[in-house]
């Protein structure tokens, strides 16, 4: 200070914060990034996030960009929207998502969030309270983690089982569940396994939450995302089975994550939405125009890239030693493939695998243990197939030089 | 359920987030709105609520719009966005920060944020820890009370003085501060009071926070929105002082709260970012083009009809005897009124007057007790001229019909 004298403040950081942001994929994506050597002149290759926007084969249909323009002219959207989402907005994703389920929704039973990220946000702080838990699938979606511990809920895993499809452990579901476990979660497509649940499994899967009588909170962000023999079902098919609370947004299926604008489809959940933010306004008043003018042949593209990903990857892995591939993906953006850290010289956790690839290829993937899968890798698939194959040319490359004995 | 059994579901809903969204302003308003007579043929005058967006005076520059039709068009903004926003729309916001300051920000000083209630939310989670207790205005803005609710920070409030302006009571500050005291909130230009502190007076409440060893959490959401003889003077002004976070938007300034951007000053938050949500990339990128390109007489024309709406609303409150204003209001949208209730026949307090005249009048005017005032309103001047006028004798009438012996 200008005097000498020292001034003591009395305020500091929220550690709990700390911890919640350490785990996110964003945490880990931003320190891999920052550890690409700036002097390598070739492009970095992203494998590691859910974002192939800025790719030209996945720039969105112009029917989407249209509709935000239209909302936004009409200078009808400038105000604050309704805590739950404008009504038209709401009644166009009550419509859209009824086409696959064996009932209709109501508009009262949408609320729209700023991303399917809010909708996360929302539902796990409705329902924290003390000493509840909620069971969460690993490997998943770390943001879960991030979220529960900011609302101080407890949180059990369950494992998916990757010979059998990734499907849910549903013994240990119910071994751990306890009076005080309030809600599972599952991702379908999965993400970051790249599964489909079947409607047994799905069938099933609520089977066991009546029996535990807690909520089954089905994010569906990847909704309609799958290129393999399973369909995608909804998991509120099942609703009259299990209370069923249903996450999703446009950010995947139209490629737009930057727009900020997802659904939560329950009721009686109006008091923590009061106390958060919305989405833009007009970007709601776009969302009518977005679901039901958006022609087929967009989303069928969009599947037909990813699909010969899927296909491209699975067969490059296979000349990859180190890394080996137990399901070929058939939905969402993603693959997870094992470490064999046996077959390399110098490399000691998945961590560390990724941190080198990085630094010497300029490849990005996530470190499993980011999912809660320790010596995994997880590995996008939706991005330009010729960055894709240059990508695993290099993850190629680096497991080579990094091989005992220097080959394999 | 269909078997005649009654099955036990384990999950309920979080206590203290019903508590935190009463609170609120909109939990205030959609409780008014809901006893508007429906028979009235009468339009309903919103004299509750911050967002003049809806009338035609109050249109956003064709500048904006165009800004973000021009950044959706790009196609570069689809993706994520960066934790704490895109770099040009962080530089942009530094520079125009910085024209009010005697130094100049940095992008890095600058987190974008979903409007200024993101940015409220990230504080004072940040600020949170087990013990602490922050410094709120009373009158304020009950959205501080209810995010504090939500991390169990606890609040003490502090008196602004109608008769001295609204001016902040610092001895009662520093009476109520201990060594548990993380920060003190200031609204500047005032929300709900309409008041404008001057240079001066903001250097003594860096200089008490100075003193106290707290943090001052700024919130000129209402920046430049001034039209009395007090300039706006940012409290930056005096961050070599005492450490300030600025937050602000550009909702209210260019009339677009429902486009959620916002935005909040500061080093090393990093921390909660990463487990919140952004704004819409493209909106994000159309912020420089809305910085910089805006012209004068946009911003001159807005305060022209606030300024005339403040002196009508002055003027035709003097004719009402059962309210009365202090202070006639100088910046940001609104007036605190002082109801006599003794001059009143049947009304027992605030709530009552504003349900009351929601039903008898269609015209909504915010509850005292919403922003820490019992017995006061919270009158918004920021509407069409004809519309305000319009309400206003319909509270006169409201207030003759209901006025001791029926006459005043």
């Amino acid at each position: 200070m200008e005097n000498g004298t020292k001034q003591i403040w009395g305020f500091r950081g929220n550690e709990e914060l700390k911890i919640a942001s350490e785990i996110t994929v964003r945490g880990f994506l931003n320190l891999l990034m920052f550890h690409v050597n700036k002097d390598d002149d070739r492009p970095t290759v992203p494998l590691g996030h859910g974002d192939p926007s800025a790719f030209p084969s996945f720039r969105t249909t112009g029917i989407a960009e249209d509709a935000i323009v239209d909302a936004l002219r009409t200078a009808n959207y400038n105000c604050y929207a309704p805590t739950v989402g404008v009504l038209p907005a709401r009644r166009s994703t009550a419509d859209y998502l009824s086409r696959d389920l064996p009932y209709k929704l109501s508009p009262d039973d949408v609320y729209l969030t700023i991303g399917c990220a809010q909708a996360i946000e929302v539902i796990l702080t409705v329902l924290a309270r003390p000493g509840a838990n909620i069971l969460l699938p690993r490997p998943g979606f770390p943001y879960y983690e991030a979220r529960a511990a900011c609302s101080r809920l407890e949180v059990r895993h369950f494992d998916l089982l990757p010979e059998k499809g990734w499907k849910v452990n549903l013994e240990a579901v119910e071994a751990l569940a306890d009076q005080n476990t309030v809600a599972m979660v599952i991702i379908n497509p999965g993400n970051p396994c790249g599964n489909v649940y079947s409607h047994q499994h799905l069938e099933k899967i609520a089977e066991t939450a009546r029996k535990l009588g807690i909520l089954v909170i089905t994010d569906e962000v990847y909704n309609h995302l799958t290129y393999g023999s399973n369909p995608f079902v909804p998991m509120g098919t099942f609703g009259s089975i299990a209370p069923v609370i249903t996450l999703g947004s446009i950010s995947k299926r139209w490629i737009v994550p930057g727009w900020r604008c997802g659904w939560l489809i329950v009721d009686s959940i109006k008091g923590c939405l009061d106390v958060s933010s919305d989405p833009a306004t007009f970007i709601q008043g776009a969302i009518p125009q977005i679901l039901e003018n958006t022609k087929e042949d967009f989303f069928s593209k969009i599947i037909y890239i990813i699909r010969e990903a899927a296909n491209l990857c699975y067969e490059r892995i296979k000349e990859i030693p180190c890394i080996t591939c137990p399901y070929k993906p058939e939905g969402s953006m993603y693959t997870m493939v094992k470490l064999n850290l046996c077959l390399l010289e110098d490399i000691g956790d998945d961590m560390e695998f990724c941190l080198k690839l990085a630094k010497e290829e300029s490849v990005i993937v996530l470190p499993g243990m980011a999912v809660g899968m320790k010596n995994w890798l997880r590995i996008t698939i939706a991005i330009e197939l010729s960055t894709l194959e240059d990508g695993l040319a290099r993850i190629k490359a680096f497991c080579q030089r990094h091989a005992k004995n220097n080959k394999i």
